[in-house]
């Protein structure tokens, strides 16, 4: 599709600097932009490449103001604008028509809603339910009385075990397992009994979980993913574990088994979370932290084990200037053994055996 | 299933305060617990619930001996008491009946055991062996001389490639990839010539393995996991490495190839272990410890790099100190600075130039 | 196939110090090697093995001259030279007949190339192209507009969504995601909203992925990875990665968005990267490391936040002196105080203040 920078500016609601009626055929990164795309600015990093960029209209945010070449389209959020004219001008996106593969297995009493489509190989156990306008991907395996809310996407080679509730419009990438027994065991004289998980898993609306993520069942009740929360590739999430709305979960992170995360906290790449914790709301655990105590609403953590950041900040800070206090007090010990030494002479006195 | 406190004591062999005849018909974790319900306390953090639980039965630790609403159950073990308990009340288990499925695709001079189950779209190659009562989930992929024990539940989608052993009793969770080739490549002039990994993976009875995780193959001869080892989600252990019985792999742990893991080792979340080092008997590995070098039998390391515990403590303790330490330094240079001026004045010598 | 010790110096360009005549059945690791099985040394940790390994041959570097029971075949590259000889005299490989399995689905308009092999179960989107002599594995998916080149492994339960470039001779081990969503979101008031993601992920010829490793597709553009390149298991690549050639990244690494990294850079296990920074070429980025800005070419970093390891190394040792120090500080404390006290009675001053 094929729109002039005024319609898009129309679209988006932002206002334009420079020329309005140039045609925008395609949308790119701003380094790799050529005529006739658009593109945008978010991170200030990439602001010097306003001036150099081919693109032919750039969104920004309202403190650009400069003209280039470039038209100019200014808004609050330009991410979030970019998104909406990648779908109208961006390549054709990959659908799958409704209507089930003469391949796919389906159970015994499987309510499937209006206009699901389910791809080939998919395996779908008995008393499952799966609502209207859900894509189910090649490959998938959805175990026994699990329901799939309404306009879900679960991409190729998803697991999900038996007895897991997922709400609508919930994006699911391939190979993530959601289901597994959590990692529970009794040990008697070394040798450990396993301990039955036979809780659940319940995610809610409008979450989307990366590839290759690792949900496992609770012992008892479930583990809880809430409304709007996004998980990144290669996540684990233990047993039990809850997590409150909006939270953010980036790539190869773990938390541990009944662990409490609020809502909107974000929690950075590599991250790991020891469990029975409480993370409070609208806190930020840095990249590769190690939390192993409970951390308040409203706090960024970083480090190992992990402390307030400016803490771990000044910590580190300090931990540099270790061969500097080193030199310190060894002349600091030289210059009291001198003075050591005068103060006897004036006494007269034997030193001192410390 | 319905059973009376006294019936669930008799069971688990308990000691019961309260009352006997209440009837059971659920099991629930202690906050969630419903009247009809049975709970039980493992974790000491979870005492102090045992007022307000709505459970009409806990089974609790010997020393717990306090009479309240709920009817208690004192055991040694409460955690294994319950799981038993649990397979009896809990909710109706999934089961998959013997048979293979017609679209399951099984090779030449396959030999599959008594009342083995095989379910749809799983891919069974050329001359490998299933054991009696082995569930085969859906999509899984064997390949060719892979032999396989008796009463191993392998979930959908798990990949085990030629040539590898599986004892009995095995478990193995969803998109579990067992077998791959090991990383291993010979570089010249910059160029990685890959080094064929042609040893297997060996793995012995009643182990569990979690979702995701990933056991490559040996260079030669084998990588091997020893009976009742027990391996969380997203593990990696690479070729030849050697685990010993009854060892615990907490989720998102790596261990680099040939190094060799004692008996029952503890080895927790998200720790590497580097290679061709060995870790001793009965040794604990810290969540997110870093292993660079031999660890003995019977000790607790942990931080990066991984040193005993109370050491590791005490350098992270002192760090902590070194604000203070700086403020410290500082004052005695003042107080030194001071002393040098006086002894001058008494000496009536010039500073000396440090 | 049988070879004597005289063949295999041959094939490998070697000297042998020995019997020249043994005939050589297979192949093995120096311990665990029986007679008439050729093994090699190229860890110098193995060479006290020497004088007690069964083997008949051994493959050694140039320097080892000594003489053993077994005969000795000395190359410049002892990995490589074995990896030869492995091809030879190992186990039987496994192998995939070229053809189309009847179970499996292929798309519209596929371009298949001579030889290809197209295992049970695998499912092959519309306009997708794979070049002559590429061996698809069981259940596969592969999704729409999809190129893969020649004499590619993609081993069973490889997920490549649409639009994905793969060059030749490029192998990927199972359960691996190739093409998922990028992790990117504009948040409004706390609520994340998904950012299409309409690049694409571009693998050079020669590269080798692991098992279960996630590679996500670039916001536009493409995520890329060079030729040569080999990624171990469970690694996260993000959106707009760009890996150059023959770059190495160990097991569970994280690469987060937009991140350029070098040529023939070793990444070790569980290092994390933040996004939008460069690695130079040339440089080693240590275990577990936490890379928080710009690495320049050639240089190792080590430790969180990664540092040039010689600085990492010197305030980790340095670090451990911190109970050392603060007792030298509390003696320098006490010494200064008696010496305050003389110096006072010396002038009959009271103590000051501090």
């Amino acid at each position: 599709m094929k729109l002039t920078v005024k319609e898009i500016a129309d679209i988006v609601g932002g206002s334009i600097i420079g020329k309005t009626d140039t045609i925008i055929t395609g949308v790119s990164g701003i380094k790799e932009a050529k005529e006739g795309e658009i593109t945008f600015i978010a991170n200030n990093k990439y602001r010097p490449l306003l001036k150099s960029t081919k693109a032919s209209a750039v969104i920004v945010p309202m403190d650009i103001n400069n003209t280039v070449e470039a038209s100019l389209i200014q808004v609050e959020n330009p991410s979030l604008a970019f998104a909406k004219i990648v779908s109208l001008v961006g390549p054709e996106p990959i659908t799958f028509n409704p209507g089930i593969d003469k391949t796919a297995i389906i159970g015994k009493n499987v309510i499937l809603g209006k206009n699901v489509s389910i791809q080939p190989y998919t395996v779908i156990e008995d008393n499952t339910e799966i609502g209207d306008g859900s894509i189910i991907g090649a490959c998938v395996y959805i175990g026994h009385y699990t329901k799939i809310g309404k306009d879900c996407l679960i991409y190729p080679h998803v697991i999900i075990r038996e007895r897991i509730k997922i709400g609508n419009r919930v994006i699911i990438h391939p190979g993530t397992v959601i289901g597994g027994d959590g990692f529970g065991f009794a040990t008697v004289k070394g040798v450990h009994h396993k301990i039955p998980q036979i809780g659940t898993v319940e995610i809610g609306d409008d979450v989307e979980i990366g590839s290759n993520v690792t949900i496992d069942r609770a012992r008892f009740d479930k583990t809880y993913i809430g409304n709007g929360v996004k998980i990144d590739n290669l996540v684990q999430i233990a047993h039990n574990v809850y997590i409150g709305e909006n939270t953010i979960v980036v790539a190869q992170v773990g938390i541990s088994g009944s662990t409490v995360i609020g809502k909107n906290v974000i929690i950075a790449g590599q991250a790991g979370i020891i469990g029975h914790i409480t993370v409070g709301d609208n806190s930020i655990i840095g990249g590769k932290a190690g939390v192993t105590k409970d951390v308040p609403p409203n706090v960024h953590v970083t480090g190992f084990p992990a402390r307030e950041k400016w803490e771990d900040m000044r910590i580190q800070a300090y931990s540099r200037r270790n061969p500097e206090l080193v030199e310190r007090i060894k002349r600091l010990e030289e210059k009291i053994d001198k003075m050591e030494k005068k103060i006897q002479e004036m006494y007269g006195e034997e030193p001192e055996d410390n």
